[in-house]
């Protein structure tokens, strides 16, 4: 069993103060929370080295993907590798996303049925079946320090009857994923955990009915899933408040494909501990960098002779070492080392801005610097506006 | 003038040996001969920050363009940014080659005039013109340690008559070029030296002539253009024997655009100092890897559980991190990281065995290290052969 600890909750004597800091050990080591887990898809944070990664980013736990690796490069290869750790050369803490969401949103002709998904490959087409056993399965070749559940992610919006469907479904299939995760054992020398996903869509009656039989199953950790696929962050917001409600203190509590840095500002207000996100990876491959005084589209005719860094409070390599106007030239020039540097900054952003989070949690004023924080990095320092949400 | 020293030739009492190390020193520091400079066309080697490339490839100098740079981002920007070395952050030497090449090769409706050559722009077919005069001026913008003359590059096979004729209008040029250079100066902090480049074709009678009028104009440093455009390796080895026995002793000898591992040690032992190719960062790209033991292209399918190192005898960060089965995962899932980790790989290889050579000639072992070398290092470890040349 994951041992968690809630080290501090912001004021906690001050009603509706929901934010905490905690950490977790795993055999990789431990992770403090709040978190943002860098996403490396197919076992590679795109366009990052592992080095950056780990030192100048200083990631304390990275996402990568179970339908991804399983079509490539094949359990088979991972396994003989020693697991994806050994593979990819990254001895921090990893965690898996089961695919559930990726069956959903990449592969064709998705079925459904008790026991499962068959779907086909968006590689070449061919026919695959995940039951929560198999992902468990896969899960094991992988290595991940952290598991997830084979859940159904429903898209928004869902009609009610739809979601109680789906959310029986997860609810099954969950008790099928903590067997197979109790009848199995890690391949290699560390402990592998397992996280249930409560799902419900935009339904508070669902959410607590998912929540409420997925505690019963006492999983490490428990996530959110089925939220930021276009629902208004308002509604977001609001779910996720709810649901924290219903989960358990001693967990870790992991927001799925979240988001924005404002929309992880907001959650972990609400009590969320976990995050991860495309965003500052894809954004920065399209130019838009985070700063600490708004968003930046480096493309933008006005930072043709800014030889400034793209952040001043900002202490990356990229900063450290380039300015915007450097930058723009590498995008307008087409050259890959754009797509790295940029990368770096917004990562580095991104668990700079949450590692800041957690210290004003500590320090029991999260409230106003979020607030304050908010503010300032929600500017558009652009007349292009840029629409990369995901 | 650049204060070259000639410290060692191999066995200089045996007849034929030419190969020399020796030392050169600019603002930016000094350049130990032979010496490879990786391709940093648009002012960044492609795919491999500054970092890597200063600490871990071990770069003392890197090439830029001046076509290039002078289309994107332009002289202004440039010399706002207080030129090149600012600009990219790059405080070792620089050398740029003058544009000449390029408008032969990438851009449209060259027309050659007495006074210079008028083109479009490959980017968006707008005209200029390039003069003598003009490049020197945008040298000094780009604040290069070491210029390139403007010549005229020839084709392979090359006409007669049509070679002598552009030797003499680049033997022209080249008068023009040196009174630019000491008319004017340098826009910063920093000396700046002048290259002239030897040309003729094929034609040792128009190589000899076109060293005899360019030593006169007494260069920092001479460059032999116009091979490595196709002729027979044969013909480079025979064209470039030729040419540096009428070269200066006293100056540094750079064979332009050359080549594959293979060539560079031959053109060593033939009395070469400095080197440029884009072989090893594009190759790279295209998952082809040189090794001490020859040539992997990694998208192979014989890769695809080999963990090892891509090169057991290499040092590079890529071989001290990732296995040959990670870097053939990432090229076939079209991973960036791919293009990073082999680009480093190939330019660390690169310098490592120029860096070598130097060494077996300051023991006066270079010859016997260089035919055992060449023979190892041109295996081709793959069924599938490889196009990659330039």
């Amino acid at each position: 069993m994951l041992k968690y600890s809630v080290i501090s909750k912001d004021n906690p004597d001050k009603l509706g103060n929901k934010a905490r800091a905690g950490i977790f050990e795993t055999d990789h080591g431990s992770v403090e929370t709040p978190a943002f887990m860098p996403v490396g898809t197919q076992g590679t944070v795109k366009a990052v080295n592992q080095n950056f990664l780990e030192y100048d980013i200083k990631a304390q736990i990275v996402l990568s993907n179970t339908y991804h690796l399983y079509l490539r490069p094949g359990t088979e290869i991972l396994e003989n590798a020693g697991g994806l750790h050994k593979f990819m050369n990254w001895q921090k803490p990893i965690l898996t996303d089961s695919g559930g969401y990726q069956v959903y949103s990449l592969s064709s002709l998705r079925k459904l049925k008790d026991d499962g998904v068959e779907f086909r490959s968006h590689l070449d087409g061919s026919s695959h079946f995940f039951s929560p056993e198999k992902v468990i399965q896969i899960q094991r070749s992988i290595g991940s320090d952290i598991m997830m559940v084979l859940d159904e992610c429903t898209p928004y919006p869902c009609e009610y009857e739809y979601a109680e469907k789906s959310t029986r479904l997860t609810s099954n299939w969950a008790v099928l994923n903590k067997d197979a995760f109790e009848k199995s054992k890690p391949l290699y020398d560390h402990e592998q955990f397992l996280f249930g996903i409560i799902q419900g869509s935009t339904y508070k009656e669902l959410r607590e009915k998912s929540a409420s039989e997925l505690k019963k199953l006492d999983f490490d950790g428990y996530a959110i899933g089925g939220l930021a696929v276009g629902e208004p962050a308002e509604v977001m917001y609001d779910i996720t408040d709810f649901t924290t409600d219903m989960m358990p203190e001693d967990k870790p509590r992991y927001l799925m494909g979240v988001g924005r840095p404002e929309n992880i500002l907001e959650s972990i207000d609400r009590g969320i501990d976990m995050f991860d996100c495309v965003m500052p990876t894809r954004n920065a491959r399209h130019s838009v960098l985070f700063t600490s005084d708004g968003v930046l589209t480096l493309t933008n005719a006005k930072f043709k002779e800014d030889f400034e860094k793209v952040d001043q409070n900002c202490d990356c390599y990229t900063c450290k070492n380039y300015s915007r106007a450097y930058l723009r030239h590498l995008f307008n020039a087409g050259e890959l080392l754009a797509l790295e540097l940029a990368s770096i900054h917004n990562l580095h952003f991104y668990i700079s801005l949450v590692s800041e989070a957690r210290k004003r949690i500590l320090e029991g004023s999260f409230k106003e610097w979020k607030n304050k924080t908010i503010e300032k990095i929600s500017i558009k320092n652009n007349s292009r506006e840029n629409g990369m949400e995901e």
